[in-house]
C-alpha cells in the first residue's frame, strides 16, 4: 500500500449488432496526486529501483506523470477539501461567527487582540469611506497575513452583515491581499453564486481522476481484468479509501465498490477452458484465443481513439494491457455461445453463460484455492496431508527434504527458523508419517 | 534516510594567477540506484509528492533521471560486487571445487543428484568428442539451469583441468547456455585476463558515480557548501555507508571522507561579515557579494562547459547552485585578504585566512549554537533560562505564554502533551521563576 499507481488503462467495448463488430475505446491515464492547496495532503510514496528501471526501459514517461498527471482525492479528502470550501463559503457570507459556534466544535470567533485592533480599526475606516463615496466601487487592501485577514472576514461580516462583497485574491509574487466592493443584494448573491460555481469546478478538478474510478463503479457494467486482485484492492485504496484490515471487511468494500467482476486469468483457468489453455499469462493467453476453437472477434477502435495492433510486440502500457485483456473475455465467452443450440456467435456480458466466473478473484501462489470468492465464503481445501513441524533451528528445508524421503515429494511452507508446514504429495502419507 | 538524492551538483574553480581570474567547470550528474544485475541491491526509496511538485514546476527532467542517471554503489555494496565477480571467476577457472571447502563457510560441492546424472554424462560425451575431433574448435550446450550450468562447471572444473574453456552467455531471450572451447594453456589465460579486464571495466560501470565522490574525498581539496550538513549526510550514507548513530562516530567519519568543509553560509554569519550580511539564504547573499565592500570575482566557464548567467533568473539546478556557492566563497575569502597589508586580491583556499571556518557546519534551527564542529566538542551554551515545565495535557502554547506573561517573551519546546522545555529571554529571571 506504500507503492503508487501511475498509470490506469481503461478499455471500452461496445457490440455493433448490425456490422456484428465491436467498437473499442482505449485510455491511458496518467495520474499523479500533485497537492492540491497548502492544505491538501502531500502523499509520500515508495519506489522501488527494478521497478523504475523497468519502466524506463518500456519507454515509460517520468515527466508525463509527474509534471502533467491528473490529480485524484479519496473519498475522506474529497469530503474534507468540501469543508473547508464551506467553511470559507460562510465565512465570506456573513455567517462565520455563526458557524464557528456550531456545536461539537470548540472553534470561537477570536476576540481582536490588542496589538491589531488599531490594524483593524484602520481597516474599517477604509470601507466607511468607501461606502460614503459614491464615486469609487471597491478598495483594495494591502496585503496580510492569515490571521489579519480571518479578523477583517469577521469583523466585516458582524458589522456589514450586507452591502458589501469581500473577496481574497493573489498577487503574482502569491501574497494574499483583500479586496472589499459596494454591492446591491442582487449583485452581492450573483456574486456568491459565481464564486460558488468556480469553487465547485475547481473541486471537480481536484476529485479529478477519482470521478472516471466513481463513473466505472456506478456505472454497473461488467468491470474485466486479468490477475486484478492486486488492481483492485489499488484502485480501491487510491480512489475510496484506506483498505479494511478485515478480510470478510474486504469483501464487502470490493462488492461495494465494483459489484461485477470479472477475472480472465481465472476465467482460463477454469472449465472449459482449463483443458485447451496451458500458458494464462495475458500475452500467452491473448496469442492461444487467437487459434482453433477460438474466433478471434472482430473489433475497431472508434473515431479519434488510437487502435492497437496485437501482432507487433507493443508498448507495455497499461491501455494496451486492457485492450488485450478484453480481447480475451470476448473470445472466451463467445466460445461458451459456441456450446448453445442454435451456437451464438455474441454473448453479451448480461449473458448466464458467464454469471459463474462473476466476482471470482484469480489467487497467486496457492495450489488448492484457484480464487478469492467476493460474494461468499471461500473454497476450504482439505488439509489432512499437511504436518506441522519443529526441529533444531540449524534445520534446513534440504534436512527436512532428508527426513521425509520416503514419503515422495513435499512442499515446505517456513514458519520461523524452528518450525514449519510441511505438505505431503499425497493425503493418506500421514497415517504413516504419524508413527515416526 | 529514506529519501535518495537524485541530482548532484558540482563546480571546480581554479585560480589563473596570470589572468587574475577564475576557470570554472560546472557539472550536473543525474543519478539513479538502477539495479546492475540480478543481485545487485534493489534499492527502495520515499517520495513526496509535494517535493515532486516542486521539481516538476522547476523543469527538472525525471525521465532522464530514470533512464539514463548514473549508478552508484556505496562501499559494501561495492565490496559485496566484487566478491561475487571474484567467486565466479575462481569458479571458471577451475578453482571452483576448492574455494567451495575453503574453512569458514559450509557450502560444499553439491552431489551430482540422480535426474541430473545423465544429463551430466552427455555433457562429458560431447566433450570427449570436441576433443578427439580437430576440425572443431567449440561446442555450444543448450540453455540450461542455473544448478545444471553449476554442475557442469564443477564436474568439468575437476575433469578437465586445463585444455578447455568454459564460458557462460546469453541469447537474445535472456537464456544462459555455456560455450566449451579447447584452448591451450596460453590461450587460456589470455581469454582469462580478457574477461577479468571486462568485469573490472563493469565494475567500475556499476561504482559509478560513487568514484567521482571517492575523487572529490580524496583530492585534499577544499569542499565548500552552502547549509551542507544535510548535503554532507547524504553524501556520505549515499556513497560510503549508512551513518552511524552516535554522534562523534558522525563527526569521525565526516572528517575521514572530507578532510576540509567550509560553510558558506556559517562564514557568511560569522565575524566580519555578519555585520555586514544581512539575509544569508544563498540567493541572497549571492547578490550582496556583488555590492560594496565586497569584489565580485572574475570567473569564466572553461571551454565546452556551460556558463550560468547570475544576472537572469537560472534554472534551479544543482550545478548553478555549486557555482554560486564557489563565487560567495571567493568573494568571502578576498575580502578576508583584503585586510592584510599589503591587501590581497586573492585569497587561496590553502591561506590560513580561511581556517577558522574549516569544518564547522551551519546548524538550523538552533539560536545559541551557530555550527556542529565536526573537528572537535562542540559548544556549550548555558541553559540557565531554560526551565522544565509540567502541565495538564490540556495546555496549550498560549496557556504557556500566559503562565509566563510577567518575565516577557519566552520561547516553547514542547517534549509530550504533558511536559516542555520554556526558556525565557533573561536568564537572571530564573531566580524569580524559581518562587513561584
Amino acid at each position: 500500500m506504500d507503492f503508487l499507481l501511475f498509470q490506469f488503462g481503461l478499455c471500452t467495448f461496445k457490440y455493433d449488432h448490425a456490422e456484428s463488430k465491436y467498437i473499442m475505446k482505449s485510455f491511458n491515464f496518467y495520474i499523479f496526486p500533485k497537492p492540491f492547496n497548502r492544505t491538501s495532503p502531500d502523499v509520500k510514496f515508495v519506489c522501488q529501483s527494478s521497478s523504475i528501471d523497468f519502466l524506463a526501459n518500456q519507454g515509460f514517461d517520468f515527466n508525463k506523470v509527474f509534471r502533467n498527471g491528473i490529480p485524484y482525492l479519496n473519498q475522506e479528502e474529497e469530503r474534507q477539501l468540501r469543508e473547508q470550501y464551506d467553511e470559507k463559503r460562510s465565512q465570506a457570507n456573513g455567517l462565520g461567527a455563526l458557524s464557528y459556534m456550531s456545536p461539537g466544535t470548540n472553534k470561537r470567533p477570536s476576540a481582536i487582540p490588542e496589538d491589531q485592533k488599531k490594524f483593524i480599526e484602520k481597516v474599517i475606516e477604509r470601507i466607511e469611506g468607501l461606502l460614503q463615496n459614491e464615486e469609487s466601487t471597491n478598495i483594495q487592501l494591502e496585503p496580510c497575513t492569515g490571521f489579519q485577514r480571518k479578523l477583517i472576514y469577521q469583523t466585516l461580516s458582524w458589522k456589514y452583515p450586507k452591502g458589501i462583497h469581500v473577496e481574497t485574491l493573489e498577487t503574482e509574487k502569491k501574497e494574499r491581499y483583500m479586496v472589499i466592493s459596494k454591492v446591491d443584494e442582487e449583485e452581492r448573491k450573483r456574486r456568491g453564486q459565481q464564486k460558488q460555481a468556480k469553487e465547485q469546478e475547481e473541486l471537480k478538478d481536484a476529485v479529478g481522476f477519482s470521478r472516471v474510478i466513481h463513473a466505472l463503479a456506478n456505472s454497473g457494467k461488467l468491470v474485466v481484468g486479468h490477475n486484478m486482485l492486486l488492481d483492485v484492492m489499488h484502485t480501491i485504496h487510491q480512489f475510496y479509501c484506506s483498505l479494511p484490515e478485515d478480510f470478510s471487511e474486504f469483501k464487502e468494500l470490493a462488492t461495494c465498490v465494483f459489484p461485477r467482476l470479472l477475472d480472465t486469468k481465472l476465467m482460463a483457468s477454469t472449465q472449459p477452458f482449463k483443458e485447451i489453455i496451458k500458458n494464462t499469462s495475458l500475452a500467452e493467453l491473448e496469442k492461444r484465443l487467437k487459434e482453433v476453437p477460438f474466433n478471434p472477434p472482430k473489433v475497431e477502435s472508434a473515431e479519434g481513439f488510437p487502435s492497437y495492433n496485437t501482432a507487433s510486440e507493443q508498448l507495455h502500457e497499461a491501455g494496451y494491457d486492457a485492450y488485450i485483456t478484453g480481447l480475451c473475455f470476448i473470445s472466451m465467452a463467445n466460445f461458451l455461445g459456441s456450446f448453445l443450440s442454435p451456437p451464438q456467435n455474441h454473448v453479451s456480458a448480461s449473458s448466464k453463460l458467464i454469471e459463474p466466473f462473476f466476482n471470482k478473484l484469480f489467487l497467486m501462489r496457492v495450489m488448492d484455492i484457484p480464487y478469492l470468492n467476493l460474494e461468499g465464503p471461500d473454497l476450504q481445501p482439505k488439509r489432512d496431508h499437511v504436518l506441522y513441524v519443529t526441529f533444531p533451528k540449524e534445520w534446513k528445508t534440504s534436512d527436512l527434504y532428508q527426513l521425509f524421503s520416503a514419503f515422495g515429494n513435499i512442499q515446505v511452507c517456513w514458519i520461523d527458523d524452528t518450525s514449519a508446514f510441511v505438505s505431503l504429495s499425497q493425503p493418506e502419507q500421514v497415517q504413516i508419517g504419524g508413527n515416526s
